[in-house]
């Protein structure tokens, strides 16, 4: 029975800010309550990483938990022909030794402050949907700007509850990440493919870094301690992360929108994607390396997006959102004032949409695919909007992103070329058998040649794998970019009318008007619901609650833990074939083990994308573990939380003792996790 | 996606009878083609046990393997509170500490014999439907009866296909059968009513009996070969045992019948008696060892049908079947010979339904589940049959059926007063509850009394608990019968006249009509089709072909095996608890193991209850492993068969092997089963 609610949160359900954490529920429901400081310490002790996870503090000098999944890229800028950290993993048993993250940057959120009213007192002066827009960019961005320069923190204005709440982020950043630990990619990932979102699952998802300021470990008591038990069943633990995002308090014709307009595109662009650089791959054992991450990733995009859009075919799902759109208009209807101020929302929106949808393809049939292009276009568009006042610039580039924005683009991270010409032809390609053979952006990009061609003559004539030759050109600024000869930038600055002009329009046309009518709908469930539910997902720290417990599975159970029986289980089962493999280290040091251990386990905590790395603690804040997944049946939590079978998965902590000790002598770093 | 093909077999689909094996399929998709010397082997080396299995021949002596499950009940019948063989297993290392079965009769197909024609030329001459009937069970009992008497061998005509055809079957029958071999109850069952009809799964659910005649284990060259290594990946396998009931050749408005009207009153009647015995297991060690073998046999059923129900309401289901029955009537409609002829039979059975549910209250809810009111309904019955000419008794009654129903009644298995007693006021409650209070079938058995007092007097006044008084009864006839005052059988006496009624009036309303119409459709699918495929399972001997290989499951894939790896990670997971303890001999045991080793696997063959214990074996016709379930995806399997992921499970030769050797040193089991 799916359980649908958006309104008000029921079970386990909800990512809470930590300005309004679920006090009652705990309460009521486990008979403990978060205190001020136990809040304070988990938040500080928390952390995002901008490749997109979540992670926290284990030790007081800086050690770093996440996934493997996440550290996945930095291993792999890391690696060469000659050192594969992401097939062999990697050690570090002194400080020394650590590795360098070349574009790796960590958040710590250290302040929240509420700007609701400067932001809606800036939009109400303004008059209609457009004006509104451009008032309201202006206000965040000077927001952001003015704490930037008051702080020097990195400040972000946070929409929460679709336009009911604004909040400024203020967050501590760390670009000095070392890589101190990660087992071989088939220990991480094992089952691959096939066994993503699913569980039972056998995975050791594990990576460390060691966070440094001004070439030194950073030192802090905000860390996790590490508790070996690992969690036990039915206890309550908490997560505490950055989900990415969901569409919960999304209207019926967003949804219906996203399910017949956007996701099909959407995983036909993947599968193009999915299917070029498996041809890459197959080129030999070099290019499989290189193309590697790369395929990890859109196989990960394709089976959890190919899950959300199974859920809103689901007829039961859709009927119970329709049951819970209708509720909440019926009861804003009732009231002749609000139905005044927010009633038009529900149309606006749906027109919006549709809106949208008509432009859809421009957006998922305009890409090339590439690291170069993106470098590119980015440069291009940064010397133009660096020169405006900032509140009038395109996303991305307003003072207060400028920094991020730079240490991405001069990564030395490595760029390979035969990947990216792969990649830009097959993008092309798509492109071209998608969109009218009239279209400007792909006239202007192929200048009659093929995609191949293309891809070939922008590739080969760039210099700008170079970091520094992208240094040069942003330094040059607009001068230096318009006289640049250089392919890339000459595509990327012939590219940018259209480019600009899609952006321009989806603001007028759809981001406008789904701003304003989500305010709307986040001021009518404020009045209507108060502030009893948690907004949508949005990147930002998260607080979620939950048991580790199992549930009904396949006409079964599904225990709360596996077992390191079980992955020896599944590897002889499949004959150790495909992604069932496991690493020497695994098959010859079996019986080191103590195959009894718990591997993993799953927890009714409410997660989605963006939580990977997340740290599971128990009430005293310990870490009992680490989320690296969600089952199958979490997939619709995009827009519905289920807790009869909806799960986090879980590292656990006693799994991950165990391995280290047994299995990869990490002797230095037990040491420093257990606090001995 | 469902493959629905009940007209015409596709993939590994089918339960074929020796006469008609699928050598076109063989041939085609596995390059094999069965001989007819191993169709004989094959044939008379498998049995049915009248307990409601099937097994097979596995040494040159008499050793019979089939399941745990299905020796169950004879263990149960030589338990006491003094010795639980359930609980604790037994092994005879010697022939002379072997335990005879009370009440088991073990049948194996000797020959086959057309009877079709004669058959419906005795219906021929009649005219309607219900003097078509009275012919057609005539005729039936007289080939049987004269059958009986020319050879000695237990007769019984079989319908197959609705009628299409009837087949004379004999069996050799063998009642002296002793129990050698059964492991614990939770190594057969380990995970329980849980992982009941699920997979991966763990279970040893394995049990040998030795078969005697004249006093002496039986010889015969006529046994399978013991391959310790047992099936490998996508082997070709076969499975040859007794599939109960399936209703693939149904009706569209028989399938509704079952899913609105039967079906729900069936499952509320198990549920009734499930919690009945619960409330009696929870009154002592004693009173739960008792009742042990009816739950499990009932959770069993309830799941079962629970996954048939479900199948039932799936639309895509419902729709698969509707095609295929909208294609056959248009093929049957457009032929005007066909159409005058059998076009009436499916308005004709949608009739026959109706009426059907009009009493199936009836049917469930004059029940008293009881073995003693069973035996007394019996006895009654049975007088006065006897003495009617074979072709007008009632079914059960036939001279070739009397010698194992004298078996049966004469059993002397123990009967435990305090469980009868339990079992007969919940029933009587439940009846009481769903039938008008003026119902005269409870009026009688009731007298005005509460059904607790009923059960109490019916059960501490009657003598039939003795197999010598029920032996004396029938000896001494109506007449004993009629002068008896024992209170079960004066019960007995006075609801007869409603038991006959109902008998009377589906035979007339419901099994005439479905008879005549099933014949019809039988030869209108026969002049279309040809005999090119299967007919439903009627208990009867069939051959069903697959291979050995995994299926999709919740989003990742199930390996075709598992291993005692598994075993361990499955009980570790659950802590021990509930259905996953494992007992002390595989606790302490496990180092002796080789966990690598092959415990269950799952092959494509198309199997149902009844096929549990059936061999699966290899081109040679070696044992390569022992069926004991289905997954959940194969309860559907009553009406249709998905290869995609409908699964039979079985027990691996190499794991029975290991456990033989390792945990239960049965060495002279062993040495016997591979011809050392």
């Amino acid at each position: 029975m799916l359980v649908c609610a958006p309104l008000t949160a029921v079970a386990d359900e909800g990512m809470w800010t930590f300005d309004n954490p679920p006090a009652k529920q705990l309460q009521e429901q486990y008979g403990f309550t978060p205190t001020k400081e136990w809040l304070d310490h988990v938040r500080l002790s928390s952390v995002r990483l901008n490749d997109g996870g979540s992670g926290s503090f284990v030790s007081p000098h800086g050690l770093l938990l996440t996934n493997h999944h996440v550290a996945r890229g930095q291993l792999q800028k890391n690696s060469s022909p000659e050192h594969d950290y992401i097939r062999d993993g990697f050690y570090a048993a002194a400080e020394d030794q650590e590795m360098k993250s070349p574009d790796l940057e960590v958040n710590v959120l250290v302040s929240m402050e509420d700007v609701t009213a400067r932001v809606q007192a800036a939009v109400k002066k303004a008059n209609g949907a457009e004006r509104e827009f451009a008032a309201r960019k202006a206000e965040i961005a000077a927001i952001e700007s003015e704490s930037l320069k008051a702080t020097g923190l990195r400040s972000d204005v946070i929409t929460l509850y679709q336009g009911g709440e604004y909040w400024l982020y203020r967050y501590k950043k760390y670009t000095d990440v070392r890589i101190m630990f990660a087992p071989e990619q088939q220990t991480a990932f094992f089952g691959g493919d096939p066994d993503n979102f699913t569980y039972p699952r056998y995975d050791l998802d594990m990576a460390l870094f060691r966070v440094y300021e001004n070439g030194k470990p950073i030192d802090s008591t905000n860390y996790l301690h590490w508790n070996r038990e690992g969690a036990k069943e039915n206890e309550l633990v908490f997560t505490s992360g950055n989900p990415g995002s969901t569409a919960r308090l999304d209207t019926m014709a967003q949804l219906e929108g996203e399910r017949d307009a956007i996701l099909p595109l959407y995983i036909k662009m993947v599968n193009s994607r999915l299917d070029a650089l498996r041809k890459y791959s197959a080129l030999g054992n070099e290019q499989a390396r290189q193309a590697a991450s790369l395929i990890f990733g859109l196989e990960n995009s394709l089976k959890a997006e190919s899950g959300v859009l199974e859920g809103l075919m689901d007829k039961n799902v859709m009927a119970a959102k329709q049951k819970d759109e209708t509720e909440f208009r019926e009861k804003v209807m009732a009231n002749p004032k609000m139905a005044a101020a927010y009633g038009g929302a529900w149309k606006a929106l749906a027109e919006a949409e549709r809106k949208a949808d008509s432009r859809a393809k421009d957006r998922y049939f305009h890409g090339t695919d590439s690291q170069l292009t993106a470098l590119a276009m980015n440069i291009v568009q940064l010397v133009a909007e660096e020169k405006k006042p900032d509140g009038e610039r395109l996303p991305g580039y307003h003072d207060a992103q400028l920094e991020s924005l730079r240490f991405r683009l001069f990564s030395p991270a490595p760029i390979y070329p035969g990947l990216e010409i792969a990649r830009i032809t097959a993008a092309l390609e798509l492109d071209l058998s998608e969109m009218s053979p009239n279209d400007p952006f792909l006239k202007t990009i192929l200048r009659g040649r093929t995609p191949k061609q293309t891809a070939e003559q922008l590739v080969n004539g760039t210099k700008l794998t170079d970091p520094a030759v992208r240094k040069k050109l942003v330094e040059g600024g607009e001068q230096a970019v318009a006289a640049s000869g250089d392919p890339m930038i000459v595509m990327a600055r012939e590219v940018d009318p259209a480019r600009r002009e899609l952006i321009k329009w989806l603001e007028d046309n759809v981001e406008s008007v789904e701003q304003r009518a989500g305010e709307d709908l986040g001021k009518a469930r404020f009045a209507i619901y108060g502030k009893s539910t948690y907004p949508d997902a949005t990147f930002t720290l998260r607080l979620s609650y939950g048991t580790a417990s199992g549930y009904p599975m396949n006409g079964t159970k599904a225990p709360y833990k596996t077992t390191l029986f079980g992955l020896y289980d599944r590897a002889n089962s499949f004959n150790f074939e495909g992604p069932f493999y496991l690493p020497t280290r695994w098959a010859e040091g079996r019986d080191k083990l103590n195959l009894a251990t718990p591997l993993d386990f799953v927890t009714t905590n409410d997660v989605v994308g963006g939580n990977s790395g997340s740290p599971v603690i128990n009430r005293n804040a310990e870490l009992v573990g680490l989320v690296f997944d969600g089952n199958i049946e979490s997939l619709v939590g995009d827009f519905v939380y289920d807790g009869t079978s909806n799960r986090t998965v879980a590292v656990h902590t006693a799994g991950m003792t165990e391995a280290l000790q047994k299995l990869y002598h990490a002797d230095a770093l037990l040491k420093e996790l257990l606090g001995q």
